[in-house]
């Protein structure tokens, strides 16, 4: 039995319930037995990151968090939040690889070659997600009435992002891409899924498969 | 206990051997247990493709087997080859989602935002492999000696794969994509990582990983 990899999973919602802290860690551990994964949250973002201030405010805080990973002995950083702040910081100075899931889910979302709509928390798409998907993004979309990633985990916001996917089918969609990690915590990925028969890529599975493709 | 998604993957190296035919949806199966993975290669290629004359004449082959697996209840189809041979007729014409190995390893390797090293068996790199990463492409190479894929199940074609992957890193590449399903065939990114200590995105664990970030 080969020893597990070590890695890093940076939640950029402050919390101290240790069950939501680590459940995108269980969620990519389920799925791959050979990570071990160690999660943390930066401090003092009750409310996650959803907006350019609560981005920058996390960027320092990412890097920070990532580093110390590092001297702890990891072998990679996930950084679980689709906006991926603090990801090229902390890319540029580690040696280990970091990966970020909004990079993650645009990439896998874009190797389909057709048309992605994206889902997710920001009236502006994260730049990494447009970036990747370059033309291939047809359409985005924020549930209605969804303001945090605590909105996600009530019933009123789970049947507003069926609404939303059905809104973004509607418009030529492919592919969907959950550009926030609070979707994935709901398990929206599946039920979309049922909803719509297109594939959905989920974030935090997402950012899962690609360090197992790449680290093994 | 869900039941278990079909996958129909096509090998692109014609093959008697079942044990060869079934390789890459063993692999993949062995990832993800939820999915049940049937293979079938085209016929008449026993050489598998290797350049634009080979690839040409793979293109409607895949093409019609796609179409044969989505007649028999796949829900989703892996074109297990680099050059993604009849990816992009095939996605036209089915309903069900198609990927091809190419642009899941391209898709995976840019998602770290690093240069990238593309590690494959054509002087000319695949076109879908080139168009997705971009100007983070920085080098490729074929291991000296190389010319189709039996030549890696060969200990000459993995020490020169080594060789290959030193060379590679010394052009300041920080990851690397395996641009030909023949080197998951030889476990080359498991022995590349060891070597050189850098993400290596093996071309089968990507199909497998974005077909399940996406259809789960």
């Amino acid at each position: 039995m080969a020893t597990k990899k070590r890695i890093g999973l940076i939640r950029v919602l402050t919390t101290t319930d240790l069950k939501l802290l680590n459940l995108h860690g269980e969620m990519v551990m389920k799925a791959f037995p050979g990570f071990e994964v160690f999660s943390a949250c930066i401090p003092d973002q009750p409310e996650g990151v959803h907006d350019d201030a609560t981005e920058e405010m996390a960027v320092p805080k990412v890097a920070a968090l990532a580093r110390k990973m590092e001297s702890d002995r990891m072998e990679a950083i996930i950084v679980s939040c689709a906006g991926d702040p603090g990801v090229d910081l902390a890319s540029a100075e580690l040696k280990i690889p970091v990966i970020g899931a909004g990079r993650a889910v645009a990439s896998v979302a874009r190797s389909f070659g057709l048309p992605v709509g994206v889902l997710g928390l920001s009236e502006k798409v994260p730049s990494s997600i447009r970036h990747i998907l370059g033309n291939l993004m047809k359409a985005d979309i924020v549930p209605a009435g969804v303001v945090s990633t605590l909105d996600f985990m009530t019933p009123e916001g789970m049947a507003a992002t069926i609404e939303a996917g059905h809104n973004l089918k509607a418009k030529g969609v492919k592919v969907i891409a959950l550009a926030c990690t609070g979707l994935a915590t709901i398990g929206a990925a599946d039920k979309l899924r049922e909803a719509l028969s297109i594939p959905v890529v989920d974030p935090v599975s997402a950012e899962g498969a690609v360090a197992w493709a790449a680290i093994g």
